[in-house]
């Protein structure tokens, strides 16, 4: 590995900043193995993307596998959803603790729960795994005021989330961005008026989101749902080994 | 693979209508094992793109590898109508049975047939294959009016095609979408009073067509030109695994 | 491999024309050789994007990997720029020859150097390296006057560069390309006024601009920033087997 250049540490794992959160939407063995060996040492987080995980065949054998190699697996939020949906949540609890998988997502990003209801959920949950919340709807045409997420990220964090993630879809097209993949950079400022930065993790799958998002928080923002093809894009990101962070912080540059 | 949920089942492949047919634009070895392994079983048909299959220099090594998997293998129509163009006709029938390769598509997304003419090709195929054909054309401006695609649909079935294929590219932009990507939703309408939708298989690589066809049709619509990423996805959504059609049937739900 | 349809033929490797070259922005062992069986031999170069080269854990393996098939590789241009602005200039040449890699790339697509200081640097790299030069910004908002990137094209050439690459960005937005990705024609029409066509490689990742290139320059056109998935697409582009390209040359078709 290249090594001649200074550039920033982010802290080694298990990490509490800098945080890379992957989402895998059912990729193969072979596919994971190359994951692991280009740059799992940097990803921290590894979720099966929405239910993906309950339609891949060789799901025990992907799990193991990341899990072997000190990743945090976890299923997406939205099969939480579905389980609690079809009166399956013990179901869904034994088959996380059957894959010796120690974290689990609780999101309503469909699901339409009560603060209450998701709250029990989260103290419920936290109990026996570590419980990443998620707050803001998967429809784009859902706005929510900021000071609504503020009471909402707060209730989760104190129902005992470990961290809370801010909606973005795969697409970084809602919850916190806009349609169009824009950043809804107000609501941004609003929440972090009253929220540590570091007890979230941003949901931002696109480079301009990214370097928006890096740019902000500086190198070490905890970011989620990057794509497994852009692991090492978004560390050239961090690391300003790409045109777009380059400069950052050093202005333009003569030499 | 996980089964705690009670989810609709398609019917087991062979199969006549659930069919995810699948794109393949000039992926490995290692990547089709991957494929196979995680998803294999929900895949019918195995299209090579267009002419990818031609530059391919380990193509016969893939097409095995597919067979031995049970999956339907067959060349992209428009090598069909680069054979035509080129005289080599005979050629491309005998390259075809080589490779063990048990069905053909015939199109005219770019070649200029008349309808007897790609009648003919069809009923002279349909005599050692099981041939699909496909309606519509490749250039986004040319759009036929519906009685067009109906008569040719009919047509195609009666001179011996198994299904039609409805044109929409590998970018889900052309035939029955708009050039931005928006399924022509008042040309199926017209199509069905028609056509059995079961005689189809629709072209609708995106996700918001994939989702509009099963909200149409239900979770065991046919469809095609899947990317090889988007499997599981989409199989997700047919479940209602996915934030998109998780409530579908099902109205707004409060737990 | 298939072969009974008389084509095109682009000259053998090395080839001084019919250039594909490839941007690698991180992929895994296992993909790269599904890369190289299927196509290798259709690849000329082989570029480790910007810096991802950096990040990349099994860099060496890689790297060799590409060596033993015959393929150049080298480190995209940022890397280069990111040295000089961290002073390590040389610290980065020692890193390129201790991997034996022949080919540098020298750009200015953000670091702003004066073009006394380019041809410095490319003279200088030129006596041990073949040298690829980049033109045009990586900053879609810095537009050049055409005859601004014919005096650094040719300033370039006469410093020591093989061939000069105009700037696309790995997205197809910027230098040759406006930002919704449609090529500057005027501009382009005005470079080939004073410089040789096969003396540059084109940036061109996106389908439509790859089909503007062929259909303007031919088959043979050197063509760059071509994604790894996108190396057989472009092939059948090049030699007639996609819809696109197929009635190339030979006027509307009715058989």
């Amino acid at each position: 590995m290249l090594n001649f250049l200074e550039l920033p540490q982010r802290p080694q794992k298990p990490r509490n900043i800098g945080i890379t959160h992957v989402i895998d939407r059912g990729i193969g063995i072979r596919k994971a193995q190359d994951l692991l060996e280009t740059c799992g040492h940097l990803i921290d987080f590894l979720k099966l993307g929405w239910g993906t995980g309950y339609v891949t065949k060789n799901l025990a054998e992907k799990i193991k596998l990341y899990q072997e190699f000190g990743l945090e697996v976890y299923f997406g939020g939205t099969l939480f959803e579905v389980s609690v949906l079809h009166n399956k949540f013990d179901e869904f609890r034994k088959m996380l603790q059957s894959y010796d998988i120690t974290h689990v997502e609780v999101s309503t990003g469909t699901l339409e729960l009560t603060l209450e209801q998701k709250e029990q959920y989260i103290r419920e949950l936290a109990r026996d795994f570590v419980v990443l919340s998620e707050v803001g709807s998967k429809d784009a045409e859902k706005v929510m005021a900021p000071y609504v997420w503020i009471k909402m990220i707060q209730a989760d964090l104190e129902a005992g989330a470990w961290k809370v993630i801010t909606e973005g879809r795969e697409s970084g097209t809602a919850g916190i961005c806009r349609q169009d993949g824009e950043i809804r950079t107000g609501l941004i400022d609003e929440i972090i008026t009253q929220i540590d930065p570091n007890q979230m993790i941003f949901e931002a799958p696109n480079k301009a989101q990214q370097v928006w998002f890096i740019q902000k928080f500086g190198h070490a923002v905890n970011l989620g749902n990057i794509t497994v093809d852009d692991v090492i894009p978004l560390e050239t990101l961090r690391l300003g080994l790409r045109s777009d962070t380059m400069l950052f912080d050093r202005g333009t540059c003569k030499v």
